[in-house]
């Protein structure tokens, strides 16, 4: 999984049937203390309950489909978790 | 998935018999606001009707055989949806 | 998919025993009027009889295991199909 | 697989229920010494018993679950091996 | 597949036991004439005993996994085959 900051959403409303309900946010990959990258976004749907400006981890690929809400349905990004904390080298780098 | 801009067609006549009545689009990774970025475009296979212009989301790898139209066929790169708005840091910043 | 210039071919004769007969060709991603990018080659398993100096499509990863001759083989690009021609803004920038 | 330095730790009490348990380490890729590259970190699932400091190997993608611990898990890197030695054109360049 | 140079080896006792007798090579992705590039190496499982010094082909993601060695373990690279020679643009670059 990678870190992101959920930075938006994503509306549509002709899409695949199998994405119907689903919820799109727009992720931006992060660093370590939360601050996006320059890598461009991607649009991952949420498992957990997510908002705009949490930092989340996102799993990618077929990892993606190994949740309740995308079993079996067309997406290649996924939301697992909320990061409560982040620690690195021995320091507090992010804390919600 | 990744946002990305249908800018053009591809045609095959000689292919893997799998992809036989696919639709191949021309697709460039693009920003929040549609704007295509300087990455190489992609080749995907069209589930939700999409035409060049529009701003669609699409998935890569396994997820993309996770439709109707693709379900187990050779196919990396599937547009899921045809997007109606971004929205990123409280402001519109794409709408069809 | 994305799209490649055929230019060479791979030979081994030591090898997973289930990669036997299969035709290894070395591509080159391109752009969309058939120029090869500043990316390094993949070597593909060709599935449709492609030549050098043929532009193509390929997959990538497990798509590329969904053809009659790469089934279940380990595979992970995969020659899916010889490009006729690529329309881009309404313009033809490829034609073979 | 590729080479990472453990560097920290990732805390989540809001996930996807078939995270519970697991235990997520803060990874960044490494040369063949052990030192860090630019690249930005990824937040692997510990298979191991692997600690802050220590140089790993870790597999992304579908193989991230083929661990006990990760079996069905909506996991997408695992660390799998603890590194003890690195041996590079005869030379060890690592060891632990 | 990508063509790669075996540079070394990679020892680790403790591990994933799926791991278990499995040899590990460092391999250095190269050019059509075997030099290798700036990217970093990656630790790829051996599946055809290979040596240093040998230019071979490696096998990313799922297809990493189906050979008779690398089936269901958590593998995310193999080296499939050893390359005798590699022609481009009708010259021969690579032989062995």
């Amino acid at each position: 999984m990678v870190l992101g900051l959920v930075v938006g959403t994503v509306v549509s409303t002709r899409k695949e049937q199998e994405l119907t309900s689903l919820k799109f946010l727009l992720v931006k990959p992060c660093d370590v203390s939360g601050q996006p990258t320059s890598a461009q976004p991607v649009v991952a749907v949420d498992a957990v309950g997510a908002g705009v400006g949490e930092v989340v981890m996102y799993a990618s690929g077929s990892s993606a489909r190994q949740t309740v809400v995308t079993k079996d349905r067309p997406v290649d990004a996924t939301i697992m978790a909320i990061v409560d904390a982040v620690e690195q080298d021995g320091q507090l780098r992010y804390q919600k």
